[in-house]
């Protein structure tokens, strides 16, 4: 226990992998569900795992993307694209847990993904949303790729958890407080919002009447 | 009056934001149109807005985009997103106006596209195509992200005007002359078009015979 | 014959300009297929043929790209669009052609992307990664805009030759051999590969088992 108190930071990678690992394994899924290959499986799981990171990195400038001078963040989505290939009549019976899991990757790039943008000397507003970008934009280039409308403009919500958990952190660190509070703020936020829009099947607001337009 | 005459950077800005509302306005009312959430809503307004300059800024290194270093970038498409939320089915009413506002927006753009691409030391041809996509790439985006093909490959001639203005708009600040007047002439030359497109009808040439490939 | 072989820059050159041409065609003939206008082959032909080196550029941090520091760029797509305009009955018959064309592209592009992204810094497995990505990427835009599954993900084979030239070449460069032999260690593996799996009908293994997830 202690060691890991002293270097805050290894746990930092750690769910960091772990976020991408989850991300990864929810792309696969859906490039199973779609009859691709095992390339196209290993591609949907790196780009959902790797994509809002990237996504978030070279519009703050932060490149090459931190996946690209590390191999551990290129090996973990070869490994959840593996496992996806193989295993996926079991995953698809751990639908629920992998949703949960999904909710914790949420919550961690949302925070994450806001803080390095301040730390490269965004305002609030945009670091807000770049760690929105950060959690969400996996998914979005994941249904890009595979032909779909993006979930997140339709299903349970799921950005505005994101953006809201990343909002708290910035007001945080911007107050001057200690990364880790904020941090820690603002996962929770994320993923209580983001569990109970799963659980109650909270849903974005429609546009009101006929889409006459 | 001759408060803007003496700073012309103000009337820059306005126009900027401007041709971000309404390329945003019509965004949203993709996003209505396709039944997405206010999520949804909001995030095509915030991409058709933007993305134009997102990809620009992104390719010729002036990262952060401009977008996410000044919060009032990041609220016009909000605003703009919000009202097509609500007040859709009046928009659609104003299909006529709406459009040619977005032919406004089009000719502002493609020329600050390209001045700001030679500004940081692009060639002409790469610069003026620079000012293309500032132009057409926010509807690009927005229509991959709506799971359409983009409608900018089919329709009236919108990407030629953006090409010809920003072509102008080129030639003239390289030969020398002070920035305002070939904006102004770029701008014309492609808001002209791009009406007479309209008004006309004209398209681009389709391939000859069938496409028996 | 001695002039290029004291220049082997020149000859690098034209094999790029030459795999730029061959993959622009391969864009435009999709865009002619799918009824696009004179402007979405142009497009089409563009993005496919510099798509792939604009991601990796873009991700490397080595903006801007090439493409739009050099004229001769820009041009081969367009006249490779135009080409592809006016004489797509013709092309559709030399579709075998065009397929191996597009794999000396395909053994170029991946070689040297991986070299590329050496040059910039990147460790050996993200730049072998990279070359495959600035030899697919193309391609995946051109099918991304044009509304369809990248074909990438259900063909032959034709990501893993070129993860494996790029690796072979990124091999041979980290061992300190001179740049030219790993490269065209690389490009030879890649172009084998290739063609062996367009001639015996090689493709990706599929998932086992029903898609039940």
């Amino acid at each position: 226990m202690s060691s890991w108190v002293a270097h805050p930071e290894v746990v930092l990678v750690v769910f960091d992998l772990l976020g991408i690992f989850v991300f990864a394994i929810s792309g696969a899924l859906v490039a199973v569900r779609k009859e691709l290959d095992l390339f196209g499986v290993l591609v949907l799981a790196g780009t959902t795992g790797l994509g809002g990171g990237f996504l978030r990195d070279v519009l703050i400038d932060a490149t090459p993307p931190a996946a690209l001078a590390d191999w551990r963040y290129l090996l973990v989505p070869i490994v959840a694209g593996l496992v996806a290939f193989w295993f996926h009549p079991t995953l698809g019976r751990l639908e629920r847990p992998v949703t949960i899991f999904d909710a914790f990757g949420l919550a961690l790039f949302c925070v994450a993904g806001a803080a390095k943008a301040l730390e490269h000397g965004l305002g609030p507003a945009p670091a807000a949303l770049m760690g929105m970008v950060t959690g969400i934009g996996g998914g979005m280039i994941r249904d890009l790729l595979a032909g779909r409308v993006p979930v997140v403009f339709r299903a349970e919500l799921y950005a505005t958890p994101a953006l809201a958990g990343a909002g708290v952190a910035v007001v945080g660190i911007e107050a001057g407080l200690p990364v880790l509070g904020p941090a820690v703020a603002g996962a929770v936020v994320c993923l209580t919002w983001r569990l109970l829009a799963l659980w109650r099947g909270w849903q974005a607001p429609m546009p009101s009447g006929p889409a006459s337009v």
